[in-house]
């Protein structure tokens, strides 16, 4: 039997980086892990879907080049070539993350983890055919898209037809007409990405808007800008069967079915410690979730869950964060995580982010603050690379403190502006201070600065 | 003779928006401007540059679309369209810093901007037939082109084979080749762009390095990239002469003479009083700059210089913050420059962006530092985008009081990034605090956070 300092069950996001900090601090580190290393996010989330999206903007943009003084003929997209691309990035990724995991001395085992339960030295766990033992055990085993009960859902997986994040990632062959149950982060990004390359995309939301929490505002115009490029969008719609290419769904008029080839199953995600035995623990459970508290410990002492497991979050970025604040946590360093600085992006086209408080949040609280909101055409770059554009930044500031407490954006490059919003956010630096930080001209990012002093 | 707590002379970045604080700040203000409102950025500088830029940049897409499954035919460019777009965006610029004048109560007089000297109210303008009158004179009268005393400018400027930032923005026929005199910022975007879309271009520099100040590193990686393009730099490399349709320079390896259709003069910018008739006021002066304080205060109290006319760091956004400051002195509001923490953003293609210290001139000071060098393939979405890429971001760290002094990039988004970083710099926060902010993944900008780790 092994023994380590930290045992970390899922290589994902939370799990490698918990074992590069783990050993980075001194600690022997051991990860699990059933798949690829880099997990959801690397191996079928966040950085593929970026891939497409990335290639298929190249497309909108040879597109339109005329616009901009470009002209060409014939344009067309390969998605099948994409797709190949995009297993080349995660590959060079996943490389890497071995090569991190290497480079520090971080013990992987290629195996499914299973939870013995707690030895007199540590934990124990099966991988494979080894048993390791920890001082301290993290579990970071992720999260799995939510299989909704409908008619005919388990019949269009086994069939094909009906995807899941993981599935449609690997498709070759585009589809004609698809239909995206659930209007969420996942479902819009990949809606995006086929809708641009030509596919006839209906996206069906329960709620009575898309993008979850997101800005109803900035919501809007996503909407209203895929809407022009051909996208459908049914609101408060309850998708009632799935059958053979075909959806079924009812809303207040009435019910209507769609036909389509394609069914992305973008209804939410899970955390998942499917086959992990953590009942043998005892671990207080939230659902299928691992209840946490603010140094990522769980209701036994040494054990972690970090990442998607908690259902806290589920992004890969709150994983990283928690990874740190538990590997903090077990070196015996103050720490702790605060969700509310964590940013959220939707890669999107225009993108939309966001930090911090929503209007509606900071109402909900009783918050006393200012809303203000910029339009990005303030922006000479924004301008000189639009022309005309509707994107804008939101300011949500707390008049008491004068702090920012959200920053909202929709708009280019919002994705790469964000982590400085966030970074004024978790500072809580006076309205006074904010204003004296430089930002070049000219830069989109100038947005900001012009929502500032519109205060 | 109408009277103005502010009389600001010259409409560029620095005084329109100097006129906007004042007003806003309650003074009542006169805007003088002889050309377009929005100077030379706005006119012939950072913004048309950037939407030139742009166009070229989706011409290099369309053309390498391939590595992104984008197919496309006869791949063509069209400089003269791209210079009547670029018309058209500052048209709407110029156009909006009018509206921004006129919301705020700002009188604005197209008009050269004479002083008079200072009478028993403030001091007296002309304004073309008006006289006005200040409690307070704001010179913005901005900068011009350095014409260098080399044989056959004068003579190449008049026949217009020798252009000018100014010239070069309107000219509707692509030179075949190009030499660019000069290769500091200017040169460098202008020479990029040309590259880009075909021209063969060749940078003559004086001193051994491209980009000034910029870290060596990124300059060399600039260099090669462009070298790949085809580009030509001459470093070490004396202009001795400007013939018919040559350029004829000298270096270590002797005399040499390029040929070429067209010569961008870009070996600087120098601050610009010509025709205000400062001399009456007896304003201190280092050469053509107008001496100023870390208010912006001259020699002459009650008299402000901001911008590129007092000669300090000649970029838009320093203007916008010494404007600032400027009226915060007027209106007795504590406040005052600090050029430490201003960022600089070259906007070629990768691009470049720093702020604060560098390795060289944290040396000179003789700071105890740390340097750390990520390269930008830590980033998923940078390798989602790129697959290869050569980009980095370099921190320089103050390892007494744990703070960043510097951030120095190149590769995609830098220019939407450093801001955050300008932010950092500004802020002082130790390191314990900056590694607690969070950055979406995948992001670009996570890079810093990696760099920060590597600390």
């Amino acid at each position: 039997m092994e023994k380590f300092d930290v045992v970390i069950i899922g290589g994902g996001p939370a799990g490698y980086l918990c074992a590069e900090r783990a050993a980075q601090g001194g600690l022997s580190a051991a990860l699990i892990e059933k798949r690829a290393l880099g997990g959801t996010c690397l191996n079928e989330g966040c950085v593929p879907t970026k891939s497409l999206l990335y290639c298929a903007k190249q497309y909108s943009s040879a597109k339109h080049g005329a616009d901009y003084g470009v002209t060409a003929e014939n344009v067309s997209f390969n998605h099948a070539a994409v797709i190949e691309r995009k297993d080349k990035v995660v590959k060079t990724l996943v490389r890497g993350v071995g090569a991190a995991m290497k480079a520090n001395g971080v013990k992987v085992f290629t195996a499914e983890g299973r939870i013995r339960g707690k030895g007199a030295e540590g934990f124990e766990v099966e991988a494979g055919s080894d048993v390791l033992c920890g001082k301290n055990l993290i579990i970071a085993s992720g999260s799995c898209a939510v299989v909704p009960p409908i008619p005919g859902v388990k019949e269009g997986i086994a069939s094909g037809f009906v995807m899941t994040n993981r599935e449609i990632l690997d498709l070759k062959e585009q589809p004609k007409e698809l239909v995206c149950i659930g209007g969420g982060v996942i479902g819009l990004e990949m809606a995006c990405y086929f809708a641009t390359i030509g596919t006839k995309v209906t996206v069906v939301e329960m709620m009575p808007k898309i993008a979850g929490p997101t800005d109803p505002e900035i919501c809007n115009l996503l909407m209203s800008t895929y809407e022009k490029e051909g996208m459908t969008f049914c609101l408060n719609a309850k998708v009632e069967a799935v059958g053979t290419n075909t959806v079924t769904y009812s809303d207040a008029a009435g019910q209507h079915t769609i036909s389509c080839d394609r069914v992305l199953l973008s209804s939410g995600r899970r955390a998942d410690v499917t086959g992990l035995n953590t009942e043998v623990l005892g671990l207080e459970m939230n659902r299928s979730a691992i209840v946490t508290d603010e140094h990522l410990c769980t209701s036994v002492p040494g054990v972690y869950a970090i990442g998607d497991c908690n259902g806290k979050l589920m992004l890969a970025h709150t994983a990283y964060r928690e990874a740190e604040v538990a590997v903090n946590h077990i070196l015996g360093k103050k720490d702790k995580i605060d969700y509310s600085i964590i940013p959220s992006v939707i890669y999107t086209n225009p993108e939309v982010a966001s930090v911090g408080e929503t209007e509606q949040s900071a109402k909900d609280k009783g918050l006393q603050v200012k809303v203000v909101k910029a339009p990005m055409m303030l922006s000479g770059r924004y301008v000189a690379e639009n022309l005309k554009g509707d994107g804008f930044v939101k300011l949500i500031y707390d008049t008491k403190n004068r702090q920012i407490l959200g920053v909202h954006m929709v708009g280019s490059y919002a994705s790469e502006i964000i982590y400085g919003a966030a970074a004024m956010v978790y500072s809580k630096l006076p309205k006074e201070h904010l204003d004296k930080i430089v930002f070049p001209h000219p830069s989109v990012a100038e947005v900001i600065r012009e929502a500032l002093f519109m205060i």
